[in-house]
């Protein structure tokens, strides 16, 4: 069998030897080889920031987010495929929708929250535009810019579809190339999913690179312009993190490692609350899913001392329904370990874990399998074990990467949150509790030590995604010994591939280089009013002044009787005068702004389609019956939208009184056509 | 003369050896003694951890605030004294300004942003609610907790004050105890700097403390929860972001390392051009300040080649009026160098750059100097030198810590930019042009090597507080060589000292945990009108339902010929049809806000007193003649304000229409009166 290809420099390339042999999970057959002997890693790197980074750069991030969701979509329709592979790993159909349609829900969330929260262009601004000097010559932003590099993303076994994808979308967000590293054990499964990626043909040359073997001299050709997104043992994390390349160089580093994750069930939550029964269904599902090969897994099982014994005697029943066997076999709920070495290594650290405990259901060497050799493959039985001191230290730092869990009795919220500690840091804990005061405290307690918590009762249960499962929204890793590291997270996963650079200019500079009209930057008013304008035409600094108009007391009076809106502020001068804001009767802020959409608006149809939205609107002085307004609306943002024949246009506004004082400020925000074609 | 002494563990703490002698830098007299020996290190992170935060911790971040305010202020009183002994590091009153009042600015900057940008709260809700499932059960946020370690601030000899202030005040807000560490030369002013702060009495006891001498054994005892951020040389940082203890417990770690910045002029600026005066001003004041031993200063200045001798020639003529000397001398615009180790290396270095340059300002030998003895004190003459070739490699990689700096030829923009690289990663770089292009261009492509980027030209020349200055709104520190890290940037520097937590929950628990009410928790519609209640009374989730009320076409009349917003979608049925959005005449936006606060604005006086301002206004269905319009206001955060006997009060808004969709939501922001006190 020809050893495994990786795709490098612009081309699959075969090893030049033999290769170690893969074996499926399930049979103990062998499905493949691997080695990436012959491959130039160097060049491939300096393939990646040549070919692959320059032509990232030029796209807009609109533009990549549509390439990603075509490419998520393509994915979809091959999952069949996937699935294939993904059995002869030992996952069951429900573990390989976790891995293939989780990692092609990655995919396909970041495309479309990249087209929601970023903006059509090629650079980040960040933040708002920040005051340096008195009299406004001098401001500053923060400007997020692609690393010129490679981000090298060093993928575990355990999700060899989920893994590389949930680190490759960010980074090609970013404006950043990938060369995906896949885990030996699982690699055939990533190489299928890469080839058909490049096969695709969809993404540009050079931003997808694949080492389908070992690192080699990799690291030792980083600049400081890489990256290196590592999942994995935290040994291994410790190995890369002290490379003498990554440390000399500030490499950028993220570790994701697996952790000592707890599940803590609050006191209220005794046998016949709905609380309880989600606590033990949760346990045993993070016990049995992907045979517990999740990094995110539940480890520790935190109860009230005096529930300990029912939540015992109910997993235990529980456990005992759990059909481990052929994952091929729709009956079955429990499949394989990848292999027979992580079979051994889990029974190395159940020895360890069995100093500190007892075990409540399973057996280390004897499982019932069903449609398999319990021996040729990897099967290991469910192992639920009982430490009665839970201030011992086994069950805080030994862990068993397979199905098990250690229950551990606490006292009292304050002993929760300090065993929950012990564990040094954790990717995520989970807190099944009713008692939002019990919720507020553990929370609050845990979370210095976790990346993510999750707090399941009645609520949420049926909508839950569970203790185990990572979203792309929200981040991913956690504090000490999980690695120190945050992956996805929604726009931070992006722009942890940026430069964050802070900007400082006058203000028509900064317009000129972050390409939005900033305040104090000229304005231009001569030619058509700019809703008269279409989208291409529009230029960022475009301007209408319009004004003045008085506001009269009698149009105040007018408007609370037409609204409704008869706030003593604006109708009763003794009770405002009385007011520490106002000294006197003013107008409505709403009055305000709707004389002052009645001053910029041009009636008649044009390319301004529609106010769709207004932000940040502050009243910033009172407006009192006489004072006269003119308002000034600057094209501050214009983003064209990819595939529409529209785009959004954000407006600066800002009204004044007849003394120049700004009254209220604000964005409105427009949907503008595009020029039709003609 | 006793070696200075350390404050750990709630007390002064006098070492039990003679230490090692520091000199002033103008006459090279001792001045004090350093030594940390006997401190117990282990169990000043321990003091700090079990007293320092938990004390800290309980205070919301405006209280810290308040507490960092009145420090500033408290040590602006005793400015003086710092400046006398900031005189004997060789700092003039120019620099000393830098340092001292520098430092001051941060803190109180740093009091200020907390006011306003963070809540009065212990944690901070960061980003907004991700839903996270279709039917709103399931949602999640990030939630920010200050880690429960010592932030261990290793500082650099250049800026003795403004070094330990800027990692302080982050620090601090954030909730976490700083124990500082001077650099061994100036030690003895950040000994007064700390002194000033314990006895001023403000901060709470463990929050700060002061290690002053070597390191020891402190790296051996750090824990996941404690961060290191250190200030100083490359190679140091690594020695200390390789420490076992830091690589195998995750302990975060920031360095900002001192780089070979560069300046580029634009080729717009020719001599007689206002940029280009700026440029050698800029330069020479770059190179002279603090005798140029910056982090930021500039090292290498890249200049057309066109207009290489005209810069060298200016340069050199400014340099000539510069007057080295006792910086207590008002003359005197450069002081010496922190000592005469410093001066050495410097030496050391030039010898390295001159393999590729030549001199075009100054004597690595001899100085002439006003008021000190030249080769007692640490002076140095300002030195300028020119590169004709720019590919070599020392002046990219060799850095003279002092006032030397390298002029540079170069040909394009491209070139530039290339260059700039070359100095693998920078803390800062500045672009001296008027050319907008120029700007966007250069600073498009140095900005993934650098933390900032300043464009300098008449535009903001007067205001700009120049190349040299990180300023607490932006980020500081760079990649690759600057550290790889980020300091100050506002809200950002705090949030380092935090653990991010993505926070999954239904509704009504993530409001019991946030303290923020969260879209689909319940709300509380009994009792009086909620703005009939004190800020005190009031409970996030408090609601009033108003409505419903019918829009008719004679509304949207009257309010199109009252505002004057005559816009076609309102008045203009065939016109409003073709519209891609509408399908027919709408409601103004503007009316149906007005309506919304017509219904839900309780008019007789009482403790809501103004609303400031709206927020993330949208529009979200069209509302067409006939439509019934039903507001629902629902506290949605509670800020009280620290000092005013009012808070701010954030109300989540929702008007919906007679099939119950949304067409408008927003926040509605107001000020709430506390209760008068009896």
């Amino acid at each position: 069998m020809a050893p495994l290809p990786s795709y490098v420099s612009g081309s699959w390339h075969v090893p030049t030897d033999e290769g170690a042999p893969l074996t499926d999970a399930v049979t103990g057959a062998e499905i493949g080889r691997i080695s990436a002997s012959g491959v130039d890693r160097a060049a491939a790197l300096e393939y990646g920031r040549r070919v692959g980074g320059p032509v990232l750069r030029e796209l807009t991030f609109h533009q990549r987010a549509v390439l990603l969701k075509q490419l998520g979509l393509h994915l979809r329709e091959h999952r069949d495929e996937l699935y294939a592979l993904s059995a002869r790993t030992g996952a069951t159909r429900a573990d390989s929708m976790i891995d293939v349609d989780g990692g092609i829900g990655v995919v396909l969330s970041y495309a479309s929250k990249a087209k929601r929260e970023l903006p059509n262009d090629t650079v980040l601004v960040e933040g708002n535009v920040e005051p340096l000097s008195k009299g406004g010559t001098f401001v500053g932003q923060h400007l997020c810019t692609p690393l010129h590099g490679v981000a090298v993303q060093i993928n575990a076994f355990n999700f060899p579809v989920w893994g590389p994808l949930e680190k490759f979308a960010p980074a090609f967000l970013a404006g950043v190339p990938s060369l995906i590293k896949p885990a030996g054990q699982t690699a055939y499964l990533t190489a299928r999913l890469v080839e058909l990626i490049v096969e695709s043909g969809i993404l540009p040359e050079g931003t997808v690179q694949f080492l389908c073997g070992g690192a080699g001299d990799l690291l030792d050709h980083l600049t400081e312009q890489d990256l290196v997104a590592f999942t994995g043992s935290a040994s291994t994390a410790l190995k890369l993190r002290t490379h003498p390349v990554v440390t000399g160089r500030s490499v950028r580093f993220n570790a994701e490692a697996d952790s000592l994750n707890c599940s803590i069930l609050g006191p209220d939550a005794a046998p016949g609350t709905p609380e309880f029964d989600l606590f033990v269904k949760q346990l045993v599902t993070e016990m049995t899913v992907k045979a517990g090969q999740k990094c995110t897994a539940i480890r520790r099982a935190l109860v009230p001392a005096a529930l300990l014994d029912d939540v015992a005697d109910t997993a235990r029943q529980r456990l005992a329904r759990v059909t481990v066997g052929n994952p091929a076999d729709p009956d079955v709920r429990m499949g394989a370990l990848a292999g027979l070495e992580q079979r051994e290594e889990v029974r190395r650290s159940l020895k360890a874990l069995l100093d500190a405990g007892r075990i409540v259901f399973g057996d280390l060497d004897h499982v019932e399998v069903v449609g398999a050799d319990a021996e040729r493959g990897a099967f290991l039985s469910p192992i639920l074990l009982r430490a009665d001191d839970p201030d011992r230290a086994e069950p805080h730092e030994v862990e068993a990467f397979g199905p098990v869990s250690t229950l551990l009795p606490y006292q009292d919220a304050g002993h929760a949150v300090a065993l929950a500690a012990r564990g040094r840091g954790s990717l995520v804990g989970s807190i099944v509790t009713a008692d939002p005061d019990f919720a507020r405290r553990v929370v609050v307690g845990t979370a210095p030590w976790h990346g993510r918590l999750l707090v399941l009762n009645e609520e949420d249960a049926k909508e839950s995604t569970g203790h185990g499962s990572p979203l792309p929204p929200l981040v991913h890793g956690g504090p000490g010994r999980a690695g120190g590291g945050e992956e996805m997270g929604g726009v931070r996963g992006i722009v942890h591939h940026m430069q964050r650079t802070a900007v400082q200019a006058g203000p028509s500079m900064l317009t000129a280089i972050t390409g939005r009209w900033t305040s104090g930057a000229p304005r231009a008013q001569s030619g058509p009013h700019p809703f008269r304008k279409h989208l291409e035409e529009l230029a960022v600094g475009d301007t209408v002044v319009a004004g003045p108009r008085v506001v009269t007391l009698d149009d105040v009076e007018r408007f609370a009787e037409f609204t409704g809106d008869t706030f003593y502020a604006h109708m009763d001068e003794d009770a405002a005068r009385a007011n520490p804001f106002f000294g006197g009767r003013v107008a409505h802020g709403y009055l305000i702004v709707s004389f002052a959409a009645g001053l910029f608006v041009d009636p008649a149809p044009g390319p301004v389609l529609a106010n769709y939205g207004l932000e940040n609107l502050r009243f910033l002085a009172p407006v009192k019956p006489g004072d006269a307004l003119t308002v000034t609306l600057t094209a501050k943002q214009i983003t064209p939208r990819e595939g529409a024949d529209y785009g959004e246009v954000r407006w600066d506004t800002d009204v004044t009184n007849q003394e120049g004082v700004s009254v209220a400020k604000y964005d409105v925000l427009t949907l503008v056509a595009k020029r039709p074609e003609e």
